[in-house]
C-alpha cells in the first residue's frame, strides 16, 4: 500500500547523494543503574531489538518506479528486518570518549539504503567507564534533526524506577491529553517543519514570487544589516565522510559570563564557537580578513510570527550574525556578536511574515533550497556556518533505569557548509556536537580544546 | 596525473550499484605472540596504519568527468588519508565468532566511495579467546578474490621470529627473482583475470562472435553435458546487505571420505555443500525437484588450457556440476557429483581454447558478462551458484609474530546470484566462507550446521 511522499520529504530524498547524505544523528549516552547485571547492555540491545510493534513511521521506504509514474511513494517494508536496523556495536579499547567520536563519525558517513526504511541505531559498549552509547540516524525525510531529539527524548522518564518502558520506534498509543510536547512525535514528523513546508513545496513548483521573496530575505534587504559572508574552508564542496566531536560546559559558567558581560547564553555560546572558529582557522593559516557569519535559527513566539504552527508549536526564524572572528579580543568580539545579534533579530522583527518564513525555510533546509538559490543568480548563502541551540529537557531522564547523562546532535553538512554546530541543554550542561565533512574540516577535534580555551577566556574577560 | 582504466575493471565498477557492491573481502584471524603485551592489538592497529609508503594500487580512485571525456580514469587521491582507509572496530560481548561474522557481514555491505582509493581494512579485537581478526575489503576493480587472497598471504612469513614487518597496502620494493608465487601482486592488480580480462575487454566492446562463443561454453553444447538449473531462492535478484559465515574442517577428514569412496576431495567438499543446501531449502519448503547446479571454476595446467598467463600462472576453467539434490542419500549424492564432475571436465577438455576462456571468463566476472548475456537471449546462467576452492599457504603463517590461525574469503553476490561459497586451505583446514544477500538468503549460518552434519553423514555413508 504506497502512500504519497510529500514535497519537502522527497526533495530531501533527492538532494542525497554519495556526498550528502541527509540523515540527522543522534547521541546519547546513559549510566547504568547500579544493580545492573553484567549482560546489561546486551539485555537493552535486546529490548530495543525486541519491540512488539514498530511504529509506521519507521516501517516505510522510498519507492520509485515506473508503475507508480516515476513519482516517489513511501511502501511499507515487506521484508522489515529489525536485525538490519538495530545494531550493538562495540568500542576497541582504550574505551575513550575518543574512540566513541571515530565511531559515531564513521556511523553517520554511510548513507541509508533507500530498500529499507530510513534509519538505524546502535547501542554501543566498550567506553571505559561502563557508560552505554546510543547512537540513532534518521532520515531527514522522516524527521528534521529537532524532531529526532525530540523523540529520542519522548521515550524517556524522570522516573528512576520505572521499567518496561519502549524504544523510540516502537508503536505506542497516542497520549490521551495531548499537550505539545507530550505528542507522539513518531507520528508527526516533520512537525518542525511544517511551517517550512508550505513554503518549499510551492516554491519547489514555482519559484517566482517566492524565491524573490526567499531572494530578500536572505540579502537582509529589508533591514540596514548586510553581511557579507568571506569565503572559507568550510564553504567548499564536500565529501561523504564524516567527523564527530562533542562535549559538554557548564551552563552556569556560560550564564556567568553573560551576567557579568550583560550579553545573553546565545551570545556567549556564539562567542565560544567564533573564538574556537578563529583559532582553528589561524592555526591553518586560514582564517579571512572580514569576520565570519553564522546563520542562528531562533525561536520566535507566536505573536512575534502570526504564523505559529497548527500543532501549537513556535515557528522559527533565522538570524544572521556576524562572528567578529577579525577581533583577536575575546570581549569585543563578544559584544560585536551582542551587537550582530541584536541588528538581525530587529531586522527579523521588521520582515513581513513572508520573509520570516523563508528566513525559517533556508534555515531548516539548506541542503534544497540552496541550489534552488543558486539556479536563481545567488551563488552561495550569506553566512558561513549554522551554528544553533536546541533546548533539551532539564531534568534527569532515565530509560528502564539508565540514567541519561548526555546528548549530542549530529548533523548533515552539505556542499559548501561543511560544518554545522548544534548545541543541546541537559541537566544543567550545554552539549556541544560539531558534525563535519572529515576531509574538508581536518582535525575537527581541536574544536573541542579552542571551544575550552575560548570559555575560559570569556571569564577571565568579563572578570570572573 | 590520470591514467586510463583496462575495461575490465571499468565493467566492474559500472556493473556496481546499491545493491552490488563489487569488493572482495577477507578475514584473516590471528594468535597473538606469547610475550604480547596488553596494547598488542592497538599496536598492530598502528603499525598497519603508519606505514612508510602505500602502494600505487592502494593509492589510486576512480573519476569520470568532463575534462575526461565521460571516460573513467584512475587518479592519484591528492588527500589520502589512511585512517579513512585502515581501521580499529571491537566486537560487543561476549566476542564469540559469531559477533565476529556479524561485523564482517556488516562491513561487507557498505559500497566502497569512488572518491578514495577503494579499499579498507579494519584491525579487530574483543574475541573473547584472545584472537585478532583482521577484515580486508578491496574493489574488483582492483584486485579478484583469488588475488585479494594471495595479496593479504604475500605479506606473511613463516619465521615466527621476523617482525618488521609491512601491512599488505605497504609499497614494497620488487623481489629480484621474481617467481610468479613472490611476485609483488600490490604491483600486478587483476593477474589471475588477466587471460579474461582479453575476453571481456572485447567483449564489451563487440559482442558477436565473442559472445556467440560464451554462449556455446555456458550452454555446454560442445559436449553431450546439457545441464538444467531450476530457479531457486538463490536466482533472485538482491539487495545490498550481506551475511557472511565462516567455519573450518580438517582436510583430513575431507581426504578421508574421498580415499574411501574413489573420490576426489573437491566432490566431497561439493557433497557437503550440496546436502547442506539440500537440507537449508527444503526447512524453508523450498527445494526445487531438479537438482541445482553449481559452476565450480577449476585450475587448468598450461598445457591442457594451451593458455597460460604471461606470469606463468595457470588459466582457470570452469565446470558445471548437478549437485544432485535431489538426492536423499548423501553416499549416492557424492557419487553423482563426482560423475557430473568428471563429465564436465570432459567438456572442458572437448573444448576450444575460445570456449574456455569464455567459460573462464564467466566464472571470474559473472556480474559484468551476465547483463551482457542477458541482452544476447540467455535470460539465466545455466547454474544456480558458485562454488570455488581456492588452496592457500600450507605452513603456518605469521604476521610480526602473530600467528595466522584462519583466513576466509568474502565473496561478491549479484543479482540472481545471492549465495556464493568459497573455500580455503591453511595449515591442514578447509575454511569455507560463505556470502549471501541477507535478505534473500535467510539464516545463512544455519548452512554451517548442515554442513557440519553433511560430513559428519558422509563419514557414515564412507564407512568411517
Amino acid at each position: 500500500m504506497a502512500t504519497p511522499i510529500d514535497p519537502t520529504s522527497a526533495a530531501f530524498l533527492l538532494a542525497e547523494n554519495r556526498n550528502m547524505p541527509m540523515h540527522v544523528g543522534g547521541l546519547q549516552l546513559f549510566e547504568k543503574p547500579e544493580d545492573a547485571g553484567r549482560n546489561y547492555i546486551r539485555t537493552m540491545f535486546e529490548r530495543m531489538r525486541d519491540v512488539d510493534a514498530v511504529a509506521p513511521l519507521f516501517l516505510k521506504h522510498p519507492h520509485r518506479s515506473l508503475r507508480t509514474g516515476g513519482q516517489l511513494v513511501w511502501r511499507p517494508d515487506e521484508q522489515f528486518d529489525i536485525e538490519h536496523h538495530v545494531r550493538h556495536s562495540a568500542l576497541p579499547k582504550p574505551g575513550r570518549v575518543r574512540e566513541l567520536l571515530e565511531l559515531c563519525g564513521r556511523l553517520h558517513s554511510t548513507r541509508l539504503a533507500w530498500e529499507r526504511p530510513l534509519w538505524e541505531a546502535h547501542v554501543i559498549e566498550g567506553l571505559r567507564d561502563g557508560r552505554v552509547g546510543l547512537y540513532t540516524k534518521t532520515h531527514h525525510a522522516l524527521v528534521d534533526g529537532v524532531s529526532a531529539m525530540r523523540l529520542l527524548a519522548s521515550t524517556l522518564t524522570t522516573d528512576e524506577t520505572r521499567r518496561g518502558m519502549p524504544a523510540p520506534w516502537a508503536a505506542r498509543p497516542r497520549p490521551r491529553t495531548a499537550a505539545p510536547s507530550d505528542s507522539n512525535l513518531a507520528d508527526l514528523p516533520m512537525s518542525a517543519l511544517r511551517t517550512a513546508l508550505g513554503v518549499t513545496a510551492e516554491a519547489a513548483g514555482m519559484p517566482g514570487a517566492l524565491v524573490r521573496t526567499l531572494r530578500q530575505g536572505l540579502r537582509n534587504e529589508t533591514s540596514a544589516v548586510s553581511l557579507y559572508a568571506p569565503r572559507t574552508m568550510f564553504n567548499q564542496n564536500i565529501t561523504g565522510s564524516r567527523r564527530f566531536a562533542a562535549q559538554d560546559w557548564p551552563i552556569e559558567r556560560i550564564r556567568a559570563i553573560g551576567k557579568a558581560t550583560g550579553t545573553t547564553i546565545n551570545d556567549v555560546v556564539l562567542a565560544m564557537c567564533a573564538g574556537a572558529i578563529r583559532t582553528y582557522l589561524a592555526e591553518l593559516d586560514a582564517l579571512p580578513d572580514s569576520p565570519l557569519v553564522a546563520m542562528v535559527p531562533i525561536g520566535l513566539n507566536a505573536k512575534q510570527s502570526q504564523i505559529a504552527s497548527a500543532d501549537g508549536g513556535n515557528a522559527v526564524g533565522a538570524v544572521m550574525v556576524a562572528l567578529a572572528t577579525d577581533q583577536a579580543d575575546p570581549a569585543r568580539r563578544l559584544g560585536a556578536i551582542h551587537t550582530s545579534m541584536r541588528d538581525g533579530k530587529e531586522a527579523l522583527s521588521s520582515m513581513t511574515q513572508m520573509q520570516i518564513l523563508a528566513m525559517s525555510a533556508i534555515g531548516q533546509a539548506p541542503a534544497i533550497l540552496t541550489p534552488l538559490l543558486r539556479m536563481q543568480g545567488i551563488v552561495r548563502p550569506p553566512y558561513n556556518l549554522i551554528i544553533s541551540n536546541v533546548p533539551g529537557p532539564r531534568t534527569t531522564q532515565y530509560w528502564n533505569g539508565a540514567r541519561m547523562v548526555g546528548m549530542y546532535p549530529l548533523s548533515i553538512p552539505i556542499n559548501g557548509m561543511a560544518l554545522n554546530i548544534t548545541c543541546t541543554s541537559y541537566e544543567g550542561q550545554l552539549g556541544f556536537g560539531l558534525t563535519g565533512c572529515r576531509r574538508t574540516v581536518p582535525h575537527l577535534q581541536r574544536l573541542l580544546g579552542h571551544l575550552d580555551a575560548e570559555i575560559a577566556a570569556l571569564e577571565v574577560a568579563a572578570g570572573l
